[in-house]
């Protein structure tokens, strides 16, 4: 609650507005009490509080539900907050999970324990599959800590390079310490209110372009991903939500100039390039591999170091970046960004999407 | 999960669709997993996936949020989905609330051990107050239990009157048993599309014309109840939603021709008459004593029998109840019945109301 109230309070803050402002909440996971929140900060009155579904899969969805809350006058400024004290908490949580059930049984008779070892199934079959290296998942963690470096805040301040990545543990083959995020304490809010509100406020605004959330049965349920049709298997389960994003949004790929895409693993990172459209299915690994996602080049990735290197707040710090870059404000600044891609998942649907636009 | 899958596949059964066509899912509470949904019913692909927070207050409200989505074109068919297994988990799970906590130090060291504990004070609060008296909350349950006993399928099957009423046992000063609602095991599902395409299926279309959720701090965090102003001790928190719930129907009470009111504590169907305006604050209890609230009275209300004698589905009976009155359907049948007004909770904000009109 006290990484929430001052996440909330520092958003607000922001933007110029006090918690007497706020009539709603969308959050994605957490399991938020929205009655405590008022009853802490002061908030009057609310008319809108619902969350997306699953795990950090919503964390760009729950700003595009706060847009339907706006759009639809449901309610005139609504918070998004998401987040976790997860040091404390989440493994916590994961071992709790494991009751006795049919669907544990396949789990852990065969080391499943975690989402590194889940994850690393779909990296392994992308290897297979495409060619893909160990080389070309470590650019992603590469890449996202010399941004961290530069960015003050960032948990990583030590600088990675090809040896050292080679050299870490391995955590769930093919997945080395480097490839897996970091875990973290925080919490993140965001304001979404109407543009003409906005327009009021002491920040440029930055523009919901377009949002959306959901995904496939057939990349689904995770025991059910070790059964995946072969077009599927070595994929993010992004590609249904990137379809409705783009048409949407009337954008596509070449309108993008920066994009925070979620990264748990590197290997997903990969994946979502391609099911984004960003490159061809399988031809991730040589993207990366030409530089393409460094701050200097043609589609600056997780500029802030994103959740391998700043910090993991289940992709709230994706969004929090995209809005910086748009505003101008971020420190590893795209020039001129104008089109941010914040992603949330890899995850059992609901996944999202999200592409927000200078104001 | 089967409680789940029977639901939707009923729901969608009636409403000549199958898993295929379902884009979107619903909730309030209950922690759904729309993945294990999609895969355990053959559901191919969402596009939505969320829930309104807290419990039982919700579930009203969690139609609107299905409209939301269908209104703003994110998803064609959201199926709304509510109940639990409570029989087995809602003891255990109120149980494992109780950890040691500055807020439940207060709750346990003077006997609030649950809901019926807990609306008992206000509960008392009205009688000071206003001079209600036990009799007018039996009203309530007798009118219930009148309703049920015509309705096939209602768990309460005996008569009650006020003798027995008077003789049942105490739960919580001014609580007897017949006050608190059942606990049941169920699930209901309805299905929100839009009323272009709804015009095309088999049953006679419902609109929805208005739905608001949310609430006031005031009468907000359970512990917050017993230190409430005056002017909203003894109400139910749902007069800033009913508000805002006239305001975008453009209807006010006398347009309703029948009530489904949210019926854990006969109590709090008293307050929430008031708190919609069916009669002036404190004078509930003469209004149900009229026979206003008789299935052949002025405002028929809980025409199946409610949560006190058919069955307590967290709210979703009373929507179901509300769509049967509207397609002229119901076997308590209000005459010609056009208009109709569903509420969920009270409860710890959101609490959340929902206005259907026959189409």
């Amino acid at each position: 609650m006290e990484l929430a109230g001052d996440a909330v309070l520092a958003a607000l803050r922001e933007a110029g507005l006090s918690p007497a402002d706020v009539d709603g909440f969308s959050y994605f996971a957490g399991g938020f009490d929205s009655a405590a929140l008022m009853e802490t900060l002061g908030i009057p009155k609310i008319r809108f509080s619902a969350g997306l579904t699953g795990t950090g899969g919503g964390s760009a969805g729950a700003v595009g539900l706060a847009a339907m809350a706006v759009a639809t006058g449901q309610a005139r400024c609504v918070v998004v907050l998401g987040g976790q004290q997860q040091t404390t908490t989440r493994y916590g949580e994961i071992a709790a999970g494991y009751e006795p059930s049919a669907e544990n049984a396949f789990f852990l008779s065969v080391g499943l324990f975690g989402p590194a070892q889940m994850f690393a199934l779909l990296a392994r079959r992308h290897m297979h599959l495409y060619g893909t290296t160990r080389a070309q998942f470590a650019e992603v963690a590469l890449s996202c800590r010399a941004n961290a470096l530069r960015t003050p805040g960032a948990l990583m301040t030590k600088p990675l390079d090809l040896d050292a990545y080679f050299d870490a543990p391995m955590v769930a083959d093919p997945h080395c310490l480097f490839d897996c995020c970091l875990e973290s304490d925080g919490m993140i809010a965001c304001v979404v209110t109407a543009a003409d509100r906005a327009r009021d406020l002491p920040q440029r605004p930055v523009l919901i372009r377009a949002s959306a959330h959901g995904g496939a049965r057939d990349w689904g349920r995770s025991i059910y991903w070790f059964n995946m049709p072969d077009e599927v298997f070595a994929s993010s389960g992004h590609a249904p939500v990137a379809r409705d994003l783009w048409c949407r949004a009337g954008l596509g790929p070449s309108d993008i100039d920066c994009v925070q895409i979620y990264d748990h693993f590197t290997s997903q990172v990969l994946m979502q390039l391609e099911d984004y459209g960003f490159c061809a299915r399988g031809e991730a690994g040589a993207f990366v591999a030409s530089g393409a996602i460094r701050s200097d080049g043609s589609l600056p990735l997780n500029t802030d170091g994103g959740q391998l290197s700043h910090g993991f707040v289940w992709g709230m710090t994706h969004i929090r970046e995209a809005v910086l870059q748009l505003r101008g404000q971020a420190v590893v600044q795209v020039p001129d960004a104008e089109v941010a891609l914040v992603t949330g998942g890899p995850s059992p649907p609901p996944v999202s999407g999200l592409i927000l636009r200078r104001g």
